[in-house]
């Protein structure tokens, strides 16, 4: 079977709604490893050695985050910059081959405020790397209107949870069915 | 005098060759404040009043970086995602309009290497945040090949070298001649 690893990257995963709701929906699924990077690294201190480890084993390494300022969060940065190393993610010696990586984020503005491939472009840091890497690209889990502001004033959570486990069920039927190339 | 502010978002600065040498040539230009936010912050916890502060005062801001893996260093993602609160940044009560922004990058590869228009795709997350904080957008200022990898073997750093003096004066030139909109 395929061995999965899930990168969270969340600033504040307690008090979000969106990724709290699609990573508790992911407890039940085998060959799953779930790795808190902001709980792990709270000072940005990345274990490459640690990471590397866990990046060797997977045949699938999933991107979970929340979109932020049309970027990805910073612990994930500071991931790609630490732990793709040369000899190891890319160059002789690189064991990124045969590897998937799939974007799995969300979005607090509805689809409709973005342009036609705006997606696309927001995540090319994401597949420049993969190509760089020889990773296999895969297309993006996305959802939009995710999002919640703790301290501004009451919201109506409903559609925000309802479209976080539809993500979550999206996501895990992928993972579930997920063959190796 | 238009009021320039500096954001330094280097991780490993006394190692680097390009952006070193960029921020060097500007010791003499006049209204520039210079914030190093690696020095600043090593453990990624930034004072978001002191840099709030820094901003308010600016009437042009630069992003001094290197572009790694197709993106900005994981520091400024963290700017952006603290200093840039409602209220502030955007919303009522911003203080961000009549400011211009401009991204004065680095790139390690050859232009040759990129693709037409690639570049201006890599800076979309800062201009779309720019236009959500109603910031004034400038033409980014790039240079390629400015790459140096410590403990990886000679190099010869002078086509880095120049392409840095290079880059250093056409900033220095453009802050000079830099006027309010």
């Amino acid at each position: 079977m395929s061995k999965i690893l899930l990168l969270l990257a969340h600033p504040d995963i307690e008090n979000s709604i969106g990724n709290k709701t699609i990573i508790s929906a992911l407890n039940t699924v085998n060959n799953l490893t779930i790795r808190d990077l902001t709980a792990l690294y709270p000072d940005f201190n990345i274990d490459v050695n640690a990471e590397q480890m866990a990046l060797a084993k997977a045949d699938l390494i999933i991107l979970q985050y929340p979109i932020y300022w049309y970027n990805m969060p910073p612990i994930l940065k500071q991931w790609f910059d630490k732990v793709l190393t040369y000899g190891f993610a890319f160059g002789s010696g690189s064991i990124m081959t045969h590897k998937s990586i799939l974007a799995s984020v969300t979005l607090g503005s509805p689809e409709s405020s973005y342009a036609d491939g705006e997606l696309e472009r927001l995540l090319l840091p994401i597949q420049a790397s993969a190509n760089f890497c020889k990773l296999n690209y895969l297309k993006p889990i996305a959802s939009y209107g995710i999002y919640y502001m703790p301290n501004r004033g009451e919201m109506d959570l409903k559609p925000v949870l309802a479209s976080a486990e539809a993500h979550a069920a999206k996501l895990k039927s992928f993972i579930t069915n997920f063959k190796l190339n």
